[in-house]
């Protein structure tokens, strides 16, 4: 079986968005995704400044698969930052909507240092948030468990 | 009054480009608007390598709004550096074109440690710049004073 | 001449793909690129995990075009990494495909910092890879031989 699964689909509506101080940010791309009823999608772009943001990566490897918290490291920080760079998609998981977005955020305490992670809810716009997100037609995006990763992966249909 | 202002539009043409060695990368992305004539778009790719980035950051939260330059921190590399990505748009405040931008850059001399931030005039191409943007249709996206931040912020119409 | 050359197109298709555990990322973004025969393309979004990356910068200037491996920084990472973002383009060069790549991953050893650079092959997919390319049509995208940079850059036609 092969190891890439790919599926073939257009951009239909695009939606432009700007979210005021102290929207979480995670939040509001599924709040406008559930608004749209988009179901599958694409973060076209994410530039933004943070008041708080909330990361996690893989601190070590897990002996085996799933990956679990035991060997996640998470990441707050509360200092002014800005989002870089906001990479993800939109698709569905036992027909809820799931997000799925990693983050490039900068700190002007370290002179633009940048961190970042999977970025997880807690994390709030300090000045204003600009996110463009593209609904993807023709292509269903769902996560099913995997047997491999033993997590919900994308699959499509 | 919602904390999340959106627009639904669809994209139209997209842009590639490439940009010689000492191009300004802001400038170069604001004249490929201008003569093509997008007021509302989003950069969905930026690929480049740099002679030199100029970046701000936020460095302590104000007081209160607007943020200002008392606490941005300004930074300036001449280093060798690979663009990363780059995130952002263009929109019209006053009817003239502006563009919001936030970059990711890597350098050499660390060993590929990344810095960032809001893309400033001033950093310039090295060997080769590639760019790919697309103009947004169905949703005009304007710049216009925002009581709560002081800051020209998105709005859409 | 102008420092600047652009093409106008518009995306048509759009493939979203899933790379298993293993996978090289940059062999597979490839791969899906020669079996959907786009030769013009963009990459609209990168987010995977990984168990090793390669990635590649400039440690200092040439003293003159092109830049050779005399002057390049090779980096390579087999720690758990967060693939955070993915700038590129898919082209050709001489008739093959040529994928020009930049990612930005985020380490847990150092509590989310960022690292980044042009994209080798040798990059590996941990747990999952979630990749979005559209292909852009009414624009040829070509890489030539460029007198002033002495590399293949990107030429439009």
């Amino acid at each position: 079986m092969s190891r890439i699964k790919k599926c073939t689909g257009s951009l239909s509506r695009v939606i432009a968005a700007r979210l005021a101080p102290g929207c979480d940010l995670a939040e509001s791309i599924e709040t406008i995704a559930e608004e749209e009823n988009i179901t599958s999608g694409v973060i076209l772009s994410g530039a933004a400044s943070l008041r708080k943001a909330v990361l996690r990566n893989v601190g070590s490897f897990p002996g085996k698969f799933p990956i679990t918290d035991d060997v996640r490291v998470f990441l707050t920080r509360t200092d002014p930052l800005e989002l870089l760079a906001l990479s993800g998609n939109i698709s569905t998981r036992e027909g809820s909507l799931h997000l799925h977005c990693h983050a490039v955020v900068s700190s002007g305490e370290e002179d633009g240092r940048a961190y970042g992670g999977h970025l997880m809810k807690g994390t709030e716009i300090f000045s204003t948030g600009e996110i463009v997100l593209a609904e993807i037609t023709g292509c269903e995006m769902i996560r099913l468990e995997d047997p491999e990763t033993k997590s919900a992966e994308l699959h499509f249909q």
